[in-house]
């Protein structure tokens, strides 16, 4: 097969793409997200049409959030528009008239670097991504693990506090809650609050008090070695490294690849991580260890891994 | 393949089985474990000549607790026997003249379960084995799953509580600290010490003293309506239920097996594990439940799956 | 000095009441509480005003939430009204030119409790107070225990779950959290999405829905034995009664007195805590046990403790 | 009263001396701790005689590890001897011909701290001991709370970490499982274990293994800024402050002491404490701060205090 679309239906837009079998996109399109379930097939639709009308494409993948069925067909729910069993295939299909395969968007960009990113080379990969959430996708032997019910891979809501922070999904104690881009943020406003002569570097990039803080003054805080902002980074290593020991556990993969916004810190965040992972990895002395790898795609993996599952089929 | 030995190394004994395809065991013998490393192969391998004689067998499956690597050669480490990079394999076949593979006890268990016992039918299979402590084995689309390094599946090591108990493994908080035989004794005995009124049926089983609670006393008790006995349960179930929960989230099966010591009081421990799995799957509305199963094979999994893990090479 | 006025200002009304030395209530007021901090101190003058005009009253006692300074004069902090560093008394005594004491709220319903209620023959109480929040109150010795910076006894705020829920103070895994009114409706809740086959008679009390539940629903669901009601307030308990195992180490009272809308159920909700304050009280082979008392004012706690604080100037 | 005796048992040695009424130590006699009750007392009467020979003396403060009850006169439970309601005042009186007092060990060091030491102008302080184990004492008001039973204070066993570590009293999630010199000397050996190459200072001051790292080289290591050794008493200064920020919640004292062997490396463990206490110090915006002091006395503290309390009666 050769060229295929991939869509990455995020929480604010929609972008789609022509992707060839190298995995290079040719040619994209974004469009604001809409509101309502039936605008977002409309609006994805429109995206798939403007990007095929230069392109002989021939399949769509479409990754979006939430639970996709074993048949990747259906949507069961998404956290972020109004979808619940919904058969997203069958719509778009019948509105594009090509095949459309639909994943999960932490799964598409799990496949997108494990085929075309830092998972090359690699048969067993678990990606994490520290978006503002925490996702995350499973490559077994070259093949995606979706579950029996299509729902593997939920990594931000196992439960990695008991009785602890309060999760949208209803749970408490969720990985995300600890492990995030939100989480980051957290801890760099709660540290600042309670010793703001440590984060006169990083109160000083934003608007001077600990609710403007945001994600990117805590970076570029922490790179001129702001105390609090290197500490925030610290605690969200802590807790990524350790979940991520879990995981060495559970899975047992050749590398763990790290993406999301958090990741394109590199090795800021990275190496914090690593250590703590060699902390906390169960029977590190006696075992071969995963490597801890940053994304290479970053925001296209979704779309190019999206794209590339279409062309599988 | 026709007959093949199955091989289970226990702390306290070595089982050694010939088992047909249909994972009948035809013929066992049982030695006491030595306490030397080379003491333990030469058990071994005189337990499988003995079966042998009079059996026509063409390959031999052992089950151990430890690391077992990739090539399912070597046991990289394990825990109650002082092998370090022991090549199991090519001594014991040295010794036997005939083929062998090796495989983590655990996993050996699930393989058993998943051909023989309660998983039959299934694909994607999650076992948990609560004996001393927390073992497991994980199917993926009917094939085992070893991970890259031969390592994965450690249920047991995973945290669940943050600087919460220590462990064997030089860890703090691990699973197995808190659902496995050893916990449930913890549980009753800590229960039992400080409301004594409430444990009368269950003090009366052993020598009346809480450090002389054992865990068929609680089982017992249990039955019996023993207050301190159905809470030591129901704690253990707390904590197994919620890691179940967990690994749902990460591997999506379609069925949990429970087995070891403790899944042999059956729905006493069962129905608690799967209203604590239901109270904490996460999204649980949304999605198709994976069912919790009783073990069939009891103590004999291990030696099953290995011989079967044998037949196919 | 023979009458004196107690006010109670809470988050929606103010109470003032004219008190004998015994304890004893002869008139009350009541209003809205005002939105601004201008308008709570006139209301709080009217009303004072109002229930003296008939009575000889020779000085007042205010409760307010939040932090009062050691000279029983200033409101430090107010989580409710806007107060910082508000000179209460001195506003109050200008408005009614009558001697004013200004006390923590929780405080001065631990010394009403102290003095009239189940503290009565003791020298040495810690009050707990589990409404909305979770407040506290210390007596040693005969006196009220204010520190030296007059902000001891916030017992809602101490750790009990590192990492844990957030909390409206900015910390983490404060008690209150796990230990009040709101906790127990957000155990139900939960435990009703979960599990709704087991909150039918809790779900019928209210619109049917979890987000409907509410505090009395639970009550009078777990007397008819919902089973979700139940475990709410088992896990309410389990909460409670390990702090008060806290507290016994810390403080070594002679009771403790649990008052707040909570403790209106009596001994639903006392013997679930008394065995959980058993459970965990440390050492409590070798040591005499605190009693665990319900509360006997009621919701007058606060105003007739204010009015004997400032009896006794 | 001119004066005094005190007397400090121990786990090893039993140290008495003659104590003025500055606090000063004229004269002093240790003998090792014998292994029976009985042998206690009589090394204990012996150190006595000896020291009082050329003085004066007129009475005698024992400071015992344990619960001691509301009249200083009975150890309920002693942790290291086999005392059991050891009516311990009246059995050193037959033997001294003076009045005794006894005291928790712990509580003595917090009170020779108040009136010769660290506490020295302040009417409200909480002690805690950072030794092998974590003990503690409050004043208040210019008095030692003992509680209503005797048994306040007992700070190293309030609940820190729900299912957390257990402790050698019984119970889990014990504060001085995570603040103490044996806590210390965990967390650098877990880390050491885990990435020896941060460990190489740390390693080289004792046997080179994990298991051979005691106290004392981590102070040492720390200060030549061994990476391990510095997280270590980060690690320790984490849970330190913590829990004295919930002590400031409860007590509201105007200083917190520090004291035990852990203390004698002032600032190094002192400034990561009082950064952590402001980090989870509730309200602290808006709040007089208390003081967070080293001691002063070393490990004579319990010995200058004991003898102060006996010459008060």
């Amino acid at each position: 097969m050769g060229l295929t679309i991939g869509v990455d239906i995020g929480g604010t837009k929609i972008a789609a793409g022509v992707v060839d079998e190298a995995g290079t996109i040719l040619e994209t399109s974004k469009v604001p997200t809409p509101p309502t379930p039936e605008g977002v097939v409309d609006a994805l639709a429109e995206a798939v049409r403007t990007v095929s009308a230069q392109h002989p494409v021939e399949a769509v993948g479409i990754g979006a959030a939430g639970y996709v069925d074993d048949k990747r067909a259906t949507v069961l729910f998404a956290p972020n528009i109004a979808w619940r069993h919904e058969a997203l295939k069958d719509k778009v299909e019948q509105r594009v008239g090509l095949p459309v395969v639909v994943e999960n968007d932490a799964n598409a960009a799990a496949w997108g670097e494990y085929r075309f990113g830092a998972g090359q080379g690699h048969d067993d990969v678990v990606c994490i991504t520290l978006g503002t959430g925490l996702g995350g996708g499973i490559v077994i032997g070259g093949k995606l693990h979706r579950g029996r019910f299509g729902v593997a891979a939920e990594f931000g809501h196992i439960r990695v506090v008991p009785d602890g922070l309060l999760c949208g999904c209803g749970s408490q104690g969720c990985w995300e809650q600890y492990a995030s881009g939100r989480a980051l943020v957290r801890y760099a406003q709660q540290r600042a609050a309670a010793t703001p002569e440590n984060a006169e570097i990083l109160l000083a990039l934003g608007d001077g008090t600990t609710p403007g803080i945001q994600g990117r003054h805590i970076s570029q805080a922490a790179r001129q070695g702001d105390p609090v902002s290197v500490d925030a980074f610290r605690e969200l290593a802590r807790w990524a490294g350790a979940g991520l020991a879990d995981l060495a556990s559970l899975f047992d993969p050749s590398a763990f690849i790290v993406g999301g916004g958090v990741s394109d810190e590199g090795d800021l965040v990275l190496d914090p991580i690593r250590k703590s992972f060699r902390r906390w990895l169960v029977g590190g002395k006696w075992r071969p260890h995963a490597q801890v790898l940053a994304a290479q795609l970053g925001g296209e993996a979704g779309l190019v891994g999206a794209a590339d599952l279409a062309r599988q089929g």
